[in-house]
Formats: C-alpha cells, sequence, structure tokens
C-alpha cells in the first residue's frame, strides 16, 4: 500500500488487515515503553491546510512511537499564505526528502492530487467532506474490539450528515466489512441526492431516529458545528435535541448491547447527553485511543510493509 | 509522587529531594552529550491553554533530554476554540496513551481538575494566579546554589502581587524550606485579604520597599504586565520605577551578598534597571538554566521514581 | 566554524569545504534510513521572529537527520510579544542549555549581535534584507552540481533585488567561487547606491533583460512579493513579467546549458512562467533538496566539527 486516500481503495482483505496490525500497535501504546523502532530514518510531515490538533497529535505521536522523525507543517504562516499553490506546496516539502506526507486540506480531492505529483506516500488526513479514511478505520476497530465481526451488524450515523467529514468514509467500510446503515437526519442536513446514492450503495435513510433505535448494534453521533446553527438548518439547538440527539430518553430506548460513536469534539447537551458520552457502551475515549494504533498501523503499511512483520 | 499540582502537596524532604535530582540533572544539562534514556517510550504533552514559550520550550527540553516523546498541543486551533470542555479535551489527549499531562490554563485550579479526571500524571505549569510550582522549585534551587540553605534567609517578593502566577507557589515553597518572607508592593497591587493570609502564615508585607532592602538575603522582582499600566493600580511607570523598582540606588543599598532574581520577561527600566537584571549577584540567567533541570527532576519523579536511581 | 552569520566570513576553502560535507550530506538524505549519530545529545532552536515554514522546516529535518534535539520557538506567542528585548530574548533561550540557535529576524545583524551575547553557535536563517548565508550555499550547491566548477560561470540574478533576502549572501558567494554575476532588475527595484558596490565588487547591473539573457550559464528569478505591487515599484503584474518575467520567450532564448533558479514560492505566470518552472533544466525542486543537505553541513560544522569526519 503505497498511499491510503480513500475507503474506496482498499478492499476487505486490506482493511482486515489494517485492523489486525492495529491490535498489535494497540499492545504496543498499553506497555511502558512504547516505542517500536520499525520507521527509525523515515520522515513524516503532518502538512496541515486546516486545523486539527487531534488528528495531527493523533498521527504525531503514531509515528514517534514507530521512531519516525515528525515534523509539523501548518498552512498558517505557511508560504501558502503568500499564494503559493497546492502543487508547489506539497512539491517543496516532499523535495526536502520525507517519506510520507500526511495531508488536512479543505478542498475535496487535494490529497489524490497531491499523491500524484510527490514520491512520498500520502494519507488522506481529511479532505473537505470527501474522505478521512483513518476517522472510518479507528471507527471500524473500536466498534470490532466491542461487538466482534461487523457482519450483518446495524449501525445508524446520525446529525449534520452534509457537512460530515467522516460519513463517505464511514460508509464505504462499514458496507465493505459487511454492516447494515442506516443515516439519520433532519431534511435540511441530509445530503442531496441521497436516495439515488442509498439505493446503488445498499443504506438506509431515516428522519426518525426513535424508529431507527431499537434495531441498532451501534450508533455514532456526529458533531453539530456551532456554525451551522444560523444557517437555517433547524429551528433551535433545543430542537435539534429533541428531533436528533442522544437523550437519555433515547439512551434508555437503544438495546442493550448497543454502543455509542463519536468523533469528538463533543456538544455536550447538543447532539448528545452526557449520560450517553459517559456510559459504559461509550466508546468515545476508545476511539481515541484506537486512533493513534490505526495510525501506527496505516504508517507501518505505508512505509514499511516491505520490510518484514512487526517487531 | 504521581502529579505535581501545587507546592502544598509537597514536605520539605519532597522539596529537598526534588531539588538534589535536579543537581544531577543540572550536570547532564552541562554535558556536551545532554541525554539520559531514563524516559524513553514515554510520552509528555504540553497541553496549554495560554502562551508561554519559555515555559512550554523549558518542559519540552527537560522531556527530550530524558528520551521522552514529547509533543505541544496548543489550545489555539485546538477543539477548545469549538468549545469542548476542559474535561473532554483533557481526556482526550490522555485516552491518546500519554504518561504526563504538563497543563498552563487561565483558570486557578484546573490541572488538578484534570488529575481527578485521568490517569497520566498531571504537572501544573501556571494556573491563573493560582500556583506555578516549577517556577517556585526553580527560584529555590537558584537561591540554594547561591546562598546555601534557605533556613532562615530573608526573601523580598516585590511588585504587582495581585496578578502574579508565581506568588503562592513562591510563598509556600520558601516558608517550607525556612525562609523568612516580606511582600512588597503598593496598595493597589496587593492582594485582598493578605494581612490576614499573611498573620496565618508568618509572612510579613510592606509598602516601603526601601526599608526592607537592607535586611534582605534575595530580593525577586515581579514583572509589571504592561496591560495593568491603564488599568489604574499605579499614576505612571515613572513612579513605579520610583517607589518599586530595583533602581541603581537600591542597587547599592542591597547587603553585597544579596541575589537578584526576576521571573521573566523582564521590563528593563521599568521594574528593574539594566544594571541590577545583568549585575554579578542577579541570577536570573541561572533561574532559566534551572528551570530545565528542574523540569527534568520532576518529570522524573512524576515518571520514572520507582525505576531505581538517575542514571 | 563557531558561527554562520554571513558569506562574509567564509573564503574559498571554508565555502568548499562546507559544500563537500553538503554532498556527503545529501546521500544520507536519500537513504531509506535518514539518520546519523553525529550531534546526539545536542541541541538546536529555530529561534524564528518571522514565520519561514520552508526555511524552519528545512533546519528542523536537518538537525533531526544528524539526530539533534531541535524545538522551534516562534516571536509569535512568545515573549517578544510582551516587549522583551532581542538580547534577553536570546539569552533566555541560549541559557537554557542549547548548542545552536537558528534565528530568522527582520533586522539585519540581528544574528551577530545575538551571536555577540550568547554562547551558543549561532546560525542566519534570514535577517531583514542583510544576509541569508544557506540560501546561498544551497544555491551554489544546486548549480555545482549542474555546471560543475563556477569559476568564470555567468549567473544573473533577476527581479525584486531591493527587497531581496538573498541577493547579498548570493552576490558574496559566487563572487567568493569565481562567478561573474549581473544583476538585472527594472529602476525602481534596484538598491540605492548600487553602481558604486557594483565597482567595487566586480559585478554588473543591466535594466535589460533580454539583452543578458544569451550569455548566460544560470539565471537566478527572485520573488515578487505581493505586498510590492500596490507599492509603486511597477506599473501593473502584466508590464512587469513583460520586461523581466522569465517567460516562454526568454525561456528559448536562454542557452541549452543554463540552468534556471528560484527561492521559492514562486508566483507562477508573474516572475516566472510555468514552462520554465517546470523545465528539466530547472533547479528548483533541486534547491529545496540540497537546502536540507547544506543545513545539515553547516550543522556539523559549528557544532561537530571537532570531532572526527562524517560518519
Amino acid at each position: 500500500m503505497k498511499h491510503l486516500l480513500s475507503m474506496k481503495d482498499l478492499d476487505r482483505d486490506q482493511v482486515l488487515q489494517l485492523l489486525d496490525t492495529a491490535t498489535a500497535m494497540h499492545d504496543v501504546q498499553h506497555r511502558e515503553v512504547k516505542k517500536l523502532p520499525t520507521l527509525r530514518g523515515r520522515t513524516v510531515v503532518n502538512l496541515f491546510f486546516e486545523d486539527s490538533t487531534r488528528t495531527r497529535s493523533s498521527f504525531e505521536l503514531a509515528g514517534k512511537w514507530l521512531s519516525a522523525d515528525v515534523i509539523n507543517v501548518s498552512a498558517k504562516g505557511s508560504s501558502v499564505s503568500k499564494g503559493e499553490s497546492l502543487r508547489d506546496t506539497a512539491m517543496t516539502v516532499a523535495a526536502m526528502g520525507v517519506d510520507a506526507l500526511v495531508i488536512r486540506h479543505h478542498a475535496s480531492g487535494a490529497p489524490a492530487q497531491v499523491a500524484g505529483w510527490v514520491g512520498a506516500s500520502v494519507i488522506n488526513a481529511g479532505d473537505g467532506t470527501h474522505e478521512h479514511p483513518t476517522q472510518a478505520l479507528l471507527d471500524a476497530y473500536t466498534m470490532r474490539r466491542r461487538l466482534g465481526d461487523l457482519e450483518g451488524k446495524h449501525v445508524a450515523i446520525v446529525g449534520d450528515l452534509t457537512h460530515s467529514r467522516v460519513l463517505r468514509s464511514n460508509l464505504i467500510c462499514l458496507s465493505t466489512l459487511g454492516a447494515r446503515v442506516t443515516l439519520v437526519a433532519p431534511p435540511t442536513l441530509m445530503p442531496a441526492g441521497i436516495s439515488t446514492w442509498a439505493k446503488q450503495d445498499g443504506f438506509a435513510t431515516s428522519h426518525d431516529f426513535d424508529e431507527v433505535l431499537p434495531t441498532l448494534d451501534a450508533v455514532m453521533m456526529l458533531r453539530v458545528q456551532k456554525e451551522r446553527m444560523s444557517g437555517g438548518y433547524f429551528p433551535t439547538p433545543r430542537e435539534y435535541t429533541v428531533g436528533y440527539g442522544l437523550t437519555r430518553d433515547r439512551l434508555a430506548a437503544l438495546p442493550e448491547h448497543a454502543v455509542i460513536a463519536h468523533p469528538g469534539p463533543m456538544n455536550r447537551g447538543l447532539e448528545i447527553t452526557a449520560d450517553a458520552a459517559d456510559a459504559a457502551r461509550s466508546m468515545i475515549l476508545d476511539q481515541v485511543s484506537a486512533g493513534v494504533a490505526v495510525r501506527m498501523s496505516v504508517l507501518y503499511h505505508t512505509l514499511a510493509s516491505g520490510e518484514g512483520s512487526v517487531r
């Protein structure tokens, strides 16, 4: 695997291999001495055109625990602000001699473009509302730890689907692993053309969270972005919560074995109640922890896979 | 020692042990090869909700010289700006699998709260006007190098006591080590309720710097924050200097053996004259140097103390 | 070599030695495992008073590949913004125990001043419009790789000479290596007093790019800074391109063996056409790659040269 640009590029076996390696990495992460020599002398650059402390830190730790050199390049204060093109910025960073570019960009498709220009491995760390494959992998990893094989499991993705960075990657990943997915959102936050897309790709959509709830094995709550609130997407925060929040009542209606996910940062009291966020079946902190393991796995498979097994 | 939250948590023996270890670390710092394997595979996160390049850099070097992986997470550009709570931010960072969180926060008590939530060690790198224990330890370390045992020594802390981040930790630390402390400030910059506090804890207060000066073994000048100048705390910079600056005249009136400290950054010409800042008995750069050694000691005792002696 | 402040401090032999070491470093940079133990336990601080992601990243990689600890200190959010003097900032950072300060500053002469104050090695990473010696060295390195010995070669430096950070260092370096230099710019962007300077130092000046073009072995295009455009330095971007851009026509008029340099970031379509930027004889990405090798060489010669040869 040279790049990780889209979940579409991975078949079921590849996904499972990435998740299996993540399991091995997760063990390392819980050792007292969190350090593998695997990527010693390799260089990973976090090239972030948008802020994302959480994702950047996760990749930074993943690289460092594999003994790679990691440097952070932020578009703020960089030549990007002087009007340099994406191509020139990416080729310049790559020309320094780096082995992997981890790219976060506001434009859908930017990492794939970069992969066509540079010799380094490119890892998509979120491109617009297009894909965020490591997030989908960490979600799948965490659900599998709790639920076992995802084949036939029913997962709802709930909330602001129109502006979500994680929707598409999760849909692809979950369907690759055989899960059944239902998207739940108010009409104003359901992406245009979703019904055609749903028919093609075999997932369901619903505007009625309560109807879907009792059949779920996992519910993934998406963040309501504060900046949408004034956009006319829903009348008031209170009404959003009433219709689509994971409230205390809905928590009670969720089957006992079903788990709760959220990519963070959460708006407690808006899309998720504190009881749900902190419940034993909430996987929210497990997702964060798995994030580092999954990114170690991705760096391993893109940069070191030819070199024998994980030590 | 699991956390370092407040100087109150440390008895005299613990303070002396931290300072002794700092002495050993100081030697390492002056070697050509500044590197101990002590914290290899451990991860330290500088989680700074306020800017402080000086303190952040000092912890970063301390961690790196002990072979820890260190990453910096700034509240600017992080999920904090998206309204995430302190609890969720801290738990998210901790969930990645880090061993220590070094926290700078504008709210008094924030690091102690975090210590109640996470499994990692928490080190207070300054919380509001509450405490800044590593600063107090480095001040004590530097004074002891110059003056020997602090038992019975007379130390004045002079200046903007109301807004000082270092006052409380220094008071506790100095009294733990048996020093006699006098606080010197204009009435407008003396904290409310200071007289009750002074009676309880056995330190003196004064509005007359010149009276206190001849009896001192050490004088710690505090920074006048520019943003206070327009707050009505004192009439003009010039009058502040006349009343409370360490001027050339006061430098001459200070006993010859007495040393000068300042936490930096200094306003030369305002609270301290250049002659005093650059005098042979100024410890200001020694404080900076000691800062790294003390923070190495703190990281060692919180993260590695169970593992045998410093190598 | 204790510091690298100005190209004037280096004689021909020293320049050649730096370039030779850079060649050895360049090989390391192209290995799969990019890591030399040379500077293990040494600490390099990037002390940047101005943004420059490109230069900062290049030094950061150079330090890390030599196994140094590298930390970044940005003037933004540092005590500099609290009004601390350059001297106090530099002495504070140095007092932590660092071995080299890599300094970028908006004021000409700042790094040389710092070198007079601190015990650490100081490397000038660009001071105002004064010097940027590592840029000159990487330009010379890249030209030598393509053209061989620069003795007698004709190099034009074209564009905004008044505001260039790289002009002076390049002039000195090229003349030290025996190249013949012609400066090309519109009258408004030619530095005041240039004709006296040119007479003294033996370089030519011209306002006619087309006349100079056919005699060149190398052409270095400088960036037009967007903020100059409204300063009355030239009528319109279009007219600038017509008079001083490396257009397609000029690319055809350039001798076939002649190479093209640009310090980046480029304004494609303004001072350089895409055809020229991406031509086989464009050295622009080579310059970036050489930048890391040259900075490894500089760090090696300032910090480790007493310790035997490059391993």
